[in-house]
This record gives structure tokens, C-alpha cells and sequence, in this order.
């Protein structure tokens, strides 16, 4: 009998016939999130559960702070994590470099809630600044990924975000799946606490269940960003500007980049350029702006036109229907309108493809960058 | 009589013999900081004096947290008096982009001390923030260098720095009696609220006197930064490490970089470079890094030999009896030892001096950079 040899290793197959595994994760954001949602989002019964915060409910609504450690992608997540707990709940949120907190002598007690986030749960400063902040008596809670890991099993509780393995080095899954779990905590907290009223709340619960579809809309925009690739792809440099909840955004969609382009992109909030920054703009300089609806976009509107009074070359992600900034950006990426406090799971998807299309123009290894490890377990 | 014309402007005359009023400024600094600690400082009696701090002692004493705005260089101050004044104080800060806090519905009550820093005392950011916070009950302490100015006016009290009119528009000895003025603070209100032991405190006040004499003896690092600039200045682009303390002094470092050189350079916290940045080295990336003696110098050793490994060029600011990070550094800036808490102010210097240097011979206009203005009394 002849015998076909089937011309694929076991590598491809894992790729489920994407060619890297960063972006096979890309796509799969509409399924991780959904995973992350599933059994604890139920927008018809008003409820989210979850039983972590259950557990420590007394210490979560009588937290004097709450203090997010984290490296890299998961700081940034925690950055989101800080303007959806501020707003929602009203408790002081501090975000720390895990390792910087822990050589600081932090300020720590019993009243404090302490927040670890870690894709593998394995990161050795966030693992390390978790045993330190429960030593001086705080409550832990972890938001990891790998069932099981360090950091899960040194907390008190946690939440694990259901993204499944993330194999490409550069975060994408894993940080939106974050993002969604910090967004649950904050939306129950905020309802138990009461500081987030019934009708926002269920306004939000239901706009939170319509996030993966509009992942899985927004995914759309991946032939444009790779259209962008081409002209943006011989940057020596980026920056990326973002305001609220689209700060963080900004600071991912620079370090993505980095990380697998090794073009120098740098997030800031788009108010500091004026302070320092703008300095770098000239015809050869492109601005990423993150700039969707929201009650700042007028204040990005004057950010973007300083910067195109300077000939920077701007790229803004906007909402479907934008009018000011589409009039004036260079190039724009169109996504879903959203709730504010959800828009950065939305605006980081076309940040995601943008780096993934740049690096692998420009000849790189996508998932296994030079330099770096997918879970730091050395300090 | 014969008549000799003066060949000199009045331009000239202000600069006092420098090519640049950021030199002349940069030189100005063992007296703009003594000229800040004089009349407060008095070391031979154990005392500090500073009128504001006395008048709202209570307020300082029993606050919930203090949050410390600015924008820019005087968000790095911020940066660097959060670290004081939780070490010394041991009462939580955070530090804010005016911009950010103003529009996320900040959570501040009559609890809550917020310092406002801004040299110009107009920064239209900043000053909203002020108004902001005062509407919502918090007590307001201005760290101004102009007289007079808006945010001094608006503030409940404050403590000037007096530096002198600032005419170059990257900042530089504000940026350095800002930090004056922080530790001047920090050490009051840590020995008030006796988080502070006296004999550490005594030590701290003799060592704080010694830093004008330290700073003049940093300056003689001048011909080495020239000569360091004609090796770097062809970069595109520059990373800065820090720890602890001196994080804010990479970041403070890249700025002036950025402002007047217009290289893209980037400031971070040194452990976080192998979650992201790291993948950046190459043997064109220059690496700055401050690294003084302190309880992080092993670690930021071995951030330093990560980076080596990577071919990354390494300059490095060190004391003088350095041997570890000398040994493998590609160059070397030795600076006088002190305090680790008062090091920022030692360790910026080269720095200045640097990105000056660097400046100028790109041909650039040091004063006055390109699309930058002194105040930002704009949003």
C-alpha cells in the first residue's frame, strides 16, 4: 500500500494551521476571554461569581489600599486593574514593579489587599514581593494563568484567568484575560461595596458578556494592520499615547514592539508630551494614539493635533464613527465602541497584530525573541 | 576719548560666561541647593525649619495618604519624594500625572495631603489638579519656584524651592531643589512622627548639609561627560536603569536626553528590562545605568551583566572606590558617595551634563529645543 507521510510535525499541528503561535493566541482572545467569563459572569441573574472574593469579601470592602504587583504586561494590566477599582469601587489602588516593591520596605498591614498578577505564576520578583506582603500580614489574592503555579498556591485566593498555554513569549492572550478578571473583581466589588449603582452595574454586565464578540469584530482589522506593517515597519522609533483607561493600553501596545520588533516604541499618557516628549516628533517619528470615545477624547483631539502641528506621523485607533481625529491622523484602525472601562481588551487587539505584521516584516523571530524567556524565574 | 564698544548682549551678560544658560544652570547648583536648605537646615541644632509643614503638622501627621502631582521633571521629583517619604515617614504615597488624576475622579478626601510641584507654578495640568483636590477637601502644599505664581497662591502652604529664575527649557537645578525641598520634609515630618530615629535623623541632617560641597565635587565629571558625549551622541536611541531611589533618576536622565538631543532614550526601573526591553540590545544600545552603592547594588550588578551579555554598551554612574560594575562597564562616571536617599541628587548631574554635551555637538539648540516651552500653561 503506499503510504502518504504526512508533512507536519507536532509543533504545526499545535498552531492549528496559524503560522506562529503569537498569532494563533491573537485569535484565540475571543475564546480566552469567554473562558475567563464562563461560570462567573451571569448578566441575567445580576450575578458574577466568583469565590475568592466571596472568601475575603470583609477584607476586600474594609481594604484601606489595595496594592498591585506585577512585571512587565501584567504591571500593565494592573494599571487597568487601578482606574477600574478607583472607579468602581472607590478604594485607594497603588500599582508596583514587583521589584521595586519588595526592596522598599513597603508599606503593608493587615488592612491592605495585595493583588499579585502573573501569567505563569512563576515571575520570581512578584513571587518574592507576594511572601514579603503576606509575612507583614495582608491578604493575597493572585491572578495567574498556569493552575497550580508558585504564586497561586503561595495566596490566600486568587482567580485564575482561563486563557489556556500561552506559548509565543510576548503576552496577548493572557493580558486581556487579565484585564477580564480584574474587571469582574472590580464590578462585584463595586456592586457588594456600593459605590457602583444597579443600573450601571447590569449596564455593564451585559456589555461585559458582548466583549468577546466584539474581540472576535475587532479581529476584522487584522488585513489593515497588516497593510499599516508595510509602511510602518522601517521605524526606528514609536510612541504610543494614551489617556484613562487607554494609558496602559499605550504602554502595552510600545512594549509589544519592543518585544518582538525591536523597534524602541515608548507609551506615555498623552498629556506629558507637551512636557518632554514632543521634542522627538519630526516627519520621521510615528504616534500610535489610542484615542476612542470617551468624555477625555476632546483632550486627545488637541494632543493629536499638537503632534501633527510638529508633521508627526499619526496612526489612531478610533471608533467606528470618528470624525476629528479620522480627519487628521495619518492612518486610522477602526474598532467596536465599548464601555470605557472595557475599551482597553478592545484597543489592545489591533496593537497586538500591529507589532505581530512589523516583527515578521522585518525578519524576526515572532514567538521567541531575542533576549528574552517566557517566564522570568531569576530576579 | 576713545570709546571701546562692550562685545556683549545682555543675553550674555545673564549667562555669566557659560556658552548656554542650562550650563550656567547646571553649574548654579551647589548654590541653588544651598540657597534651599538655608535658614531650614540648621544641623548643629537638630532642627529643621519650615513654616508650612509647621501649620499643617496635624494634617501631614495623621494623613490617610499623600498623593504628589506634577507633570514632567517635576513628576520625577515626585517620584523620588515618594520614596522618601515612605521610607522616612512610613505613610503611603502615590504619585500621579496631574493630567491622569485630575480627569479619573479622584478618590480624595479631607484625609489626604496632596503636594503639587510644579517650577514655574503655572503648569495648567498641575493647577487644575490643585483646584480639583481643594474642592474635595484635601490640604494642598505647594512646591513652587516662582513666587507668586498660580499654584503657589492656590496651595494651603509650601515650601519654595530657590533656585533662581530657570531659563533653560529642560529643567535642571529645579529639578534638584525640588528634591531639596522633599528630603527636607521627609526628614522633618519622619522625626516628628518619630518614624525616625534620632540618631538616623542626625546622621541624615549632617549628610543633607554636605550635598552642595558634593555636588560642586560631582561637577568636576565635566570633561569626562564631554568626552563620553563625543562617543554616544551618534545614537538613535539610549536605555536608562535605575533602582530604588535612582529609577526616577534613569527617567529623569532620558528626558533631558530626550528634550535637547532629541534621542529617543527611555528610562526604567532595571529589573524590569528582561520583561520586555531587554530584547531591545544590541551592541548599539547604549545602557546607562546608576548605580551607587546601596543594598541593591548586587542586584543591579546583575542587571548589568544581563545587559553585557547582550553586547549592550554600558555606561555606567558610580562611586569612586567602584570595582564590580567598573570591571565590566564599557565607561565609567565616578561620583562622590552619599546617602543612598540623597543620591538622586549626586546621580543626575552627570546626567545633565551629559545629554548637554551630547546636544551640542548634534548641533542642537540646548535652550530653547525644538517644539517645547518652558511652562505648559496649556493642557
Amino acid at each position: 500500500p503506499y503510504i502518504q507521510q504526512l508533512q507536519m510535525d507536532i509543533e504545526q499541528i499545535e498552531k492549528g494551521g496559524f503560522e506562529h503561535f503569537m498569532l494563533k493566541e491573537i485569535y484565540e482572545q475571543p475564546r480566552s476571554i469567554r473562558d475567563t467569563l464562563r461560570g462567573r459572569l451571569l448578566p441575567e441573574q445580576g450575578l458574577i461569581n466568583m469565590r475568592g472574593i466571596d472568601e475575603y469579601k470583609e477584607k476586600f470592602l474594609n481594604a484601606n489600599r489595595i496594592i498591585i504587583v506585577g512585571c512587565g504586561t501584567s504591571w500593565h494590566a494592573g494599571l487597568v486593574g487601578e482606574y477600574m477599582i478607583e472607579d468602581l469601587v472607590r478604594i485607594p489602588v497603588e500599582v508596583e514593579y514587583a521589584s521595586e516593591f519588595r526592596y522598599r520596605n513597603p508599606l503593608i498591614n493587615e488592612k491592605d489587599v495585595v493583588i499579585a498578577i502573573s501569567q505563569s505564576g512563576e515571575t520570581a520578583d512578584t513571587l518574592a514581593a507576594v511572601k514579603l506582603a503576606k509575612s507583614m500580614g495582608a491578604t493575597i489574592f493572585g491572578i495567574c494563568n498556569v493552575v497550580g503555579s508558585s504564586i497561586a498556591r503561595e495566596t490566600h485566593a486568587g482567580a485564575y484567568t482561563h486563557a489556556g498555554p500561552e506559548i509565543g513569549v510576548a503576552s496577548t492572550k493572557a493580558f486581556t484575560a487579565q484585564i477580564t478578571v480584574l474587571a469582574l473583581m472590580a464590578l462585584k466589588l463595586g456592586y457588594m461595596k456600593g459605590t457602583l449603582s444597579e443600573s450601571r452595574y447590569m449596564r455593564l454586565l451585559i456589555e461585559l458578556n458582548s466583549i468577546p464578540e466584539k474581540v472576535e469584530e475587532t479581529l476584522k482589522c487584522d488585513p489593515i494592520t497588516r497593510y499599516l506593517a508595510e509602511i510602518y515597519k522601517d521605524s526606528n522609533n514609536a510612541l504610543y499615547l494614551g489617556r484613562g483607561y487607554n494609558f496602559p493600553v499605550a504602554l502595552e501596545g510600545a512594549l509589544k514592539l519592543k518585544e518582538i520588533s525591536y523597534i524602541h516604541a515608548e507609551g506615555y499618557p498623552a498629556a506629558e508630551m507637551k512636557h518632554g516628549p514632543i521634542a522627538l516628533i519630526d516627519e520621521n517619528m510615528p504616534v500610535i494614539v489610542i484615542a476612542p470615545k470617551s468624555d477625555q477624547y476632546d483632550k486627545i483631539f488637541s494632543n493629536v493635533q499638537e503632534v501633527k502641528a510638529r508633521k508627526g506621523k499619526i496612526l489612531a485607533i478610533v471608533n467606528h464613527d470618528d470624525e476629528d481625529i479620522a480627519s487628521i491622523a495619518d492612518h486610522i484602525i477602526e474598532v467596536p465602541e465599548t464601555e470605557n472601562i472595557f475599551s482597553p481588551i478592545i484597543n489592545t487587539i489591533p496593537l497586538q497584530l500591529l507589532s505581530y505584521h512589523i516583527a515578521l516584516l522585518r525578519g524576526c523571530n515572532v514567538d521567541q525573541p531575542r533576549n528574552l524567556a517566557k517566564s522570568v524565574t531569576v530576579e
